[in-house]
């Protein structure tokens, strides 16, 4: 994606992306079932690098599986690249740790944009606190040897009930997860910035008493014309500051 | 309801309620699966104004069925009575949104109690905000076109596993969301005002070391004389106040 | 268990905890489901007092059963030793609440170390706020009579899908509760203290840049000498507090 | 719909009815969670005739209620039109009846062409050796009253996930039940009889040997003449019989 | 209960039992999420034994400890009386069996009546094939060790939802199985071989094409009349045999 | 596998599998939640060829990407070896088919043992039909493209919340599917056959009238003694035959 389509996902919200997403007949792109751990965290914005795991099998995952430098999930954590979400294929299973606060912190300081799993994550109190949003479906303590086993990096993955291939764009606010397919991604943020400027001056109307009818969808004239000069007066303000 | 049992039934609480209706063989009044989305704020009652949802199909819900104004869910929305709490049988799917932030606000500028689904709500940090209570499953960023179709205003619903009839009280605190029957609601406040005194007391005593054999519930006379001595107390300092 | 493991579990997380169980075979002692009602608050450590729910037939649960001094569900409440965690089975039943506020403060006047449902509470603002850790699924308003029998007091028990017999170690914070079977508590609590004291390492390590390979867990030499000196450097820091 | 819809469409499954409307972009027509009550019967095939439940309320459901001629549930059986399919939203909660044998039995005297829930029957067994194909979730044998209030007849609903209008035509087989949109039925009754041949001679030839490769779906050319010479066959065939 | 009320209630349907409850108040009777291994069997009554079921903690239950002849399973098998059914709570858990075909034989042996999981059970085939009812959620061919762990004998549990106290008459059928609190058991016998004969009688003037309406519930008064001569032309019948 | 291997785990059931597995500290071997499309098949053995889905994109999956010869789907029907089982990890989603007829159809043409899929096929009473066995949750109509698409061929996947290898030995009866790993296939299967032998003796005696005390499992010295003698008189019965 173009560096300003970052910027432009920042400034806008999962809901309007879902709404742009389902004009191009993509309505199955929210991740279902995560929430983020700490509300109010400036909003996630990166690329996918995925992790896959499958149920761990007894014998394959004792606990010294993890001394080995090549365990998929240590790999993830030291090369999932600067600005890139990890997103977790946990099938939906939470009754085990999807990571720790030890691979978040690692995973932060490398400058990973975000982490999202549809299990749960351990240390949630730790992973909460960290200057890196994060996703999951609770907290969980078990280590994840005690249902997951690691198995691919970077593959095509479901998450959540939806598909997440390598490089799509993650987008995450308090309202949870979208990912939008990578061809889309700078013409959805173009039309999520133009949206939510004319739901800022929706939002804006309807407080100061508005009905929606005819502004939201915007079918009366008048609220067009009206939008209008409320743009040129905000251009206006922002040229101020 | 009488004015004065709305002003009753913001100083109790749901589970005094939940007992109140538990007595007279309602054991089914509690909307199971919602929460509110934001803990603390006043507790919300009003009458039900009840809004029905269908599962979507998609041929009848592309992005432009809002532009008609006899939208039921605009409708619902510009329709709800002042003092009413918009209750949305989204049949406990919150995969997608029930509603977002500017229907929100358009219902609490247009002075409704409260919002309540079965389902989620988008912009939820925002409605969470909103100067009126509001009540779902969990935040779904996907616009409700996706899979929900609003069908029918004011019929009976259900919601969360409760039959919801346009006109019942609806009261919600932190513990989530009670519907009273209409008919009972004036005789419900009253005796929830009576149930409340007494389980303040309790409490006080409870704190101060007593055991609640005896007194909770009361079975011994040495409490109820002391019940009768604390409201004389707890009167007087009201009326110093 | 030793009073010096009380001491020793209160400094230890739940995922810590895990992971010392899972090296001894025990992968199923972390309580499937339950969060804290009120988060950040001190790790709850307590030997397990169980309460034993069945399903409620509606002829032996009027609400005047709650007059007989002998009911379960009080005597439970009335004879929790201190320091005791009360863990309720409630079949994983949150439609309606294992317990309200009255009991839980009683509860925590008596000593108790904390209070445990895979259910639900009602009052559970009210319960959040007490000087006492609780865990449950969900907010719960209904009384425990609408679906809850309590039926036995001190026997063994399941809870959120894992076994918890009387006297087993229950340790809960941010992540959840976890089951510690009372012969283990003493060695797990030493280990656990250790184990924490190399995360802390880690932890600073990680949060400095260093990479996780060889660090976590520990297969390069110069790890472990370094972390023989930060120990060494730790304690004098804490002797000169 | 044309009466030659309604045969043809008893000669085709659901798969096939699915993969037709899927091409027209719907693709979510099949009501999902529920089965035949027996299996092998004829193909199910009748408009919509909806009854609508919604939760019951104690005190509006004692067993008295039917003896009111118009509680809905009998209403609906006394007017379900001739050759109709009975569809109940039951909201998918099969713990209490959604009706039992002596109502089905009544419908198909009347002349039903089958009836479906979302929930569950009782007198599962009768209902089974009725002489009208029957769909539900599971049996059950608690009284409709127990759980369900029947509200509204013939109006549109939900059933299994699905939006079920009044007309939509019901198919039925051992895979379970599709609902074609009223105004589709013919021309998707009509590509179905052409799937199914085309299905029929796939699978003839499959069972003798061939590759599925430029078989199914059709791409290789010598196919295509494969299959008109083996339609002018069964043509040839039929025409003996 | 009578001697009499075992042959009557194995000649009623657990739906009429469910009605007969639910007049006096048992809406919560049947257990929920259970079927027959095998349909089409003769109906299952008699008094509940009971063994109750915890999680397993995985040191307390290598596949040794079915050496020890007191484990409670095997006495469960072993003292379970003649004419009794052993109602299992295992905890609404199926991923693991409930027991298997050798002790489901045991039973069949030693007189009992039938016996119901609420979990599963392995052998399932062998099993469906014994001469004693048998009802389970699903088959399940891991060890009960696995995840369950035996503790109780006739102590009061729940199953599938459902109070079962020991003496109990537990009836199954093809809807499923019916839990009769042990004081209610004879005049609901004889209540339900009543409602059965008139149901008997709705049925047949249903097939002959009669209205349900002033039949089913009866409030026309030919149709009282109607009923006794069936009645009396019935036990005619019953005379000639 | 060696073929005795394969002749040997013919014979045995899933459960003796289960309690085999378990022995070995594997307890997580079970496909939850699939059952056989037809009851009564001879035993399914083979080793493990895998199919894994991920959630469908819309674009991605229109009804013309099965005209690529080399869509996933379609080549793991052409290249699953004779004798192997096709597994699907369709992540536990039967909303919409795995795969229908005509692919089960020429999957037994071309020699496989069985497909086992934790979604559902399409066309299941076809399926049910064929000289094959087959397993899965349940009937589902709609089009695989609904909701899977097909992405990697013979890749360690999760099937029913199971690890499954490529070469891992599948083996399928009424109870369900048993995964047993590669390495541990032949001494299972021996072991398998002795447990076997005892259980049909155990069985024997136990419809004889024998308590289970002592003889299952064996801890009676007479019973091992009496085990010596019965086996001898089945190898005579058996040369005899």
């Amino acid at each position: 994606m173009l560096s300003t389509t970052r910027e432009k996902l920042q400034t806008v919200s999962t809901a309007t992306l879902a709404t742009a997403l389902f004009k191009r007949g993509l309505k199955n792109q929210f991740i279902q079932g995560v929430k983020p751990l700490s509300k109010g965290k400036p909003t996630m914005v990166g690329e996918a690098f995925t992790l896959r795991y499958i149920p761990a099998r007894e014998d394959l995952n004792p606990i010294s599986v993890f001394q080995d430098p090549k365990h998929p999930q240590r790999v993830a954590v030291e090369t999932c690249p600067k600005g890139a979400v990890l997103v977790i294929d946990s099938r939906k299973n939470s009754r085990a740790a999807s990571a720790g606060s030890i691979l978040a912190s690692r995973l932060m300081v490398r400058g990973a944009a975000g982490i999202v799993t549809d299990g749960g994550f351990r240390d949630s109190a730790e992973i909460a606190k960290l200057n890196m949003p994060s996703y999951h479906h609770r907290a969980s303590a078990p280590t994840n040897l005690t249902l997951h086993q690691a198995m691919d990096i970077n593959v095509p993955i479901g998450c959540g009930d939806v598909a997440v291939f390598p490089g799509d764009v993650i987008v995450g606010d308090d309202d949870g997860v979208m990912v939008i397919p990578a061809h889309l991604a700078d013409e959805i943020a173009e039309e999520a910035i133009n949206m939510t400027l004319y739901e800022d001056f929706v939002t804006e109307r309807v407080l100061a008493g508005h009905t929606i009818v005819g502004l939201y969808p915007l079918t009366k004239e008048e609220n067009r014309e009206a939008f209008e000069q409320w743009k040129k007066q905000q251009e206006g303000t922002k040229e101020k500051e």
